[in-house]
């Protein structure tokens, strides 16, 4: 008898992002901007001071310090991952027990579902509705209706682009009192609606924030999980203990102790993505083209049309990468050039 | 009824490293060579050309060509980790199922054991003759008797110091054919019993590889896989996507392109770590101190004392950190100063 992989693994389909080279990168969801030759001079010089053949700091502090002051927590309550996705992965296999059920909700960011499953955690979906918007009261009654020991979602969500109020979020978490609740606040730099300051209220409550997206460092790989400090404890003891390398901590630090750079970014892909979706309104204005536009509270356009296919492979074909789902496609904003061209060439695809 | 943390996490404890300033670290195997000034501008200049706000390449295919052409292992039996330590929890986490037994060996590196708790696969432990040494015959034996789908050792040992040959360790896989054999060559660099060329015979291995220790950075982490192509794939599949950061790819692409450095530091390591020994030989046969001192074929020295606990507070309190173990100490090899205050501090600690 020979070795087999067992059946969790001899199916298993990798994540698959777009590679290869295209001029404009609108697929996924990063910041638009990279480091300027300044922040760059200021890392490279605490680059300079690692001893590199010496392991890091296992607890992170000068990064979770930097983003206790970012964000006003106390850092007893932050813990660090190797991403957000380090920190899904942990909590996901660590946090719950092999045949234990976690709800997600459809649509949602997919690797939710892709940990759980490698930890044999059983996944119910929850089914937004019609018009994607969560209905707090019917999530709780599912969350119930499963015997769910956590829920898992995005707010604002990736990739339908829309927010849950803070109050509607509250309830889900008071309603759900024994159920860990997995907050993913990716994506709340771009929305005002954040619970953050909340977090110690809750003994069910883990939310998770990500240096990918408005901090600019998608190539850096470092998230945070906020929780109480029972529950940060226990990421803590349950991480690897070296899971954040110290280049990547340094840079971090550096990097989140810029509030005014950081501001600033941030308003201009606000600004950006305003402008983005007033354009796509346009072009359906001029068209008719597509079955539904959301009004995005995040950093992208999600659009619902049965073109998506087509207008994926139109975009690609002219150096132009965006992603693609199942009857939809979600557009991230990039710089004003960035957005400019992007809008030209979906006009010149409807056009034709 | 509020959130309670399950029986995996709530008497979880975390992995304890020495912190605080020491003048000399001697405690966690690492290389003692930092980057010269020459290589930190190599890095830096890679560094500055990174795109800090876009996700990191997936496959990490610079730093496996690197690796690939440093070891001679082609490119697609190599996949790339956070550290060893990731690809540990991602193997022992998905190559397994809840319940499964794997087989560890004791002593032996303590995360093995850490990691498939959280899991909640089983561990059976394999007890060492007195010697510390492995007898390959009856490890067989205890993996079959104990239905074991996996085994997992250090080869050579951390922390006893100890290797088994490739022809004790081909035995071992050879006779457990479906078994899933995890041999960490961490420190194979320092011995020349490496079984890396031969992976592909096998399809129930997985060599796993290091840059903390003969490759001098531990900082940055990094680990490697070498499997079957099959494994290899899996692991890819049941990695997140973006586990390794750009800039630590940039820097041990870098590094590992720099043969002729490596082989210096790795000479100097080993004439460090057996004129350690020697000295350490004669603190011994002046005072016949220790109840044994094992030769090493790593880059540390392993001691069998019942002194452990005294002579580990006073190396600290000479501002030196080594590792204590119940019943041993072990020590790293430093540089040929820090070896030489080691042993002058030994040497005063029996004076006295």
């Amino acid at each position: 008898m020979s070795y087999k992989l067992n059946k969790k693994l001899v199916n298993l389909v990798p994540y698959d992002p777009i590679t290869g080279h295209y001029d404009i990168r609108l697929d996924a969801n990063e910041s638009c901007f990279n480091l300027n030759d300044e922040l760059k001079s200021k890392i490279a010089k605490s680059i300079s001071q690692i001893d590199f053949n010496r392991y890091p700091d296992c607890l992170a502090k000068a990064p979770i310090k930097a983003f206790s002051e970012l964000y006003n927590v106390p850092e007893e309550l932050i813990s660090a991952g190797n991403g957000s996705d380090e920190l899904i992965s942990i909590i996901e296999g660590c946090f719950f027990e092999a045949g234990d059920t976690i709800v997600n909700v459809s649509y949602d960011f997919s690797m939710y579902e892709f940990y759980a499953q490698l930890y044999e955690v059983n996944v119910e979906t929850y089914q937004k509705e019609a018009d994607l918007t969560i209905d707090p009261d019917k999530l709780i009654a599912f969350c119930k209706e499963k015997k769910a020991k956590g829920l898992i979602f995005s707010n604002p969500c990736n990739p339908t682009s829309l927010g849950l109020d803070r109050t509607a979020v509250r309830k889900i978490i008071e309603s759900l009192e024994d159920v860990l609740v997995i907050l993913d606040e990716a994506y709340m730099d771009f929305w005002d609606q954040s619970i953050l300051s909340e977090v110690d209220k809750y003994s069910n409550l883990i939310i998770l924030k990500t240096c990918s997206k408005a901090i600019g460092l998608a190539a850096v790989r470092f998230g945070f999980a906020v929780s109480s400090r029972t529950i940060t404890n226990a990421i803590r003891a349950a991480k690897s203990p070296y899971n954040n390398d110290t280049v990547a901590q340094t840079i971090v630090s550096d990097i989140l102790s810029e509030k005014q750079y950081l501001a600033e970014c941030c308003d201009t892909i606000i600004r950006n993505t305003k402008k983005l979706y007033k354009d796509i309104l346009s072009i359906n204005e001029k068209y008719s083209c597509f079955e539904k536009i959301f009004e995005p509270c995040t950093n992208f356009v999600f659009i619902v049309t049965d073109k998506y296919e087509e207008i994926y492979k139109y975009m690609l074909d002219n150096s132009i990468a965006i992603r693609k789902f199942k009857g939809a496609i979600r557009i991230t904003a990039g710089t004003e050039m960035e957005n400019y061209r992007l809008i030209e060439v979906l006009d010149s695809y409807f056009k034709k």
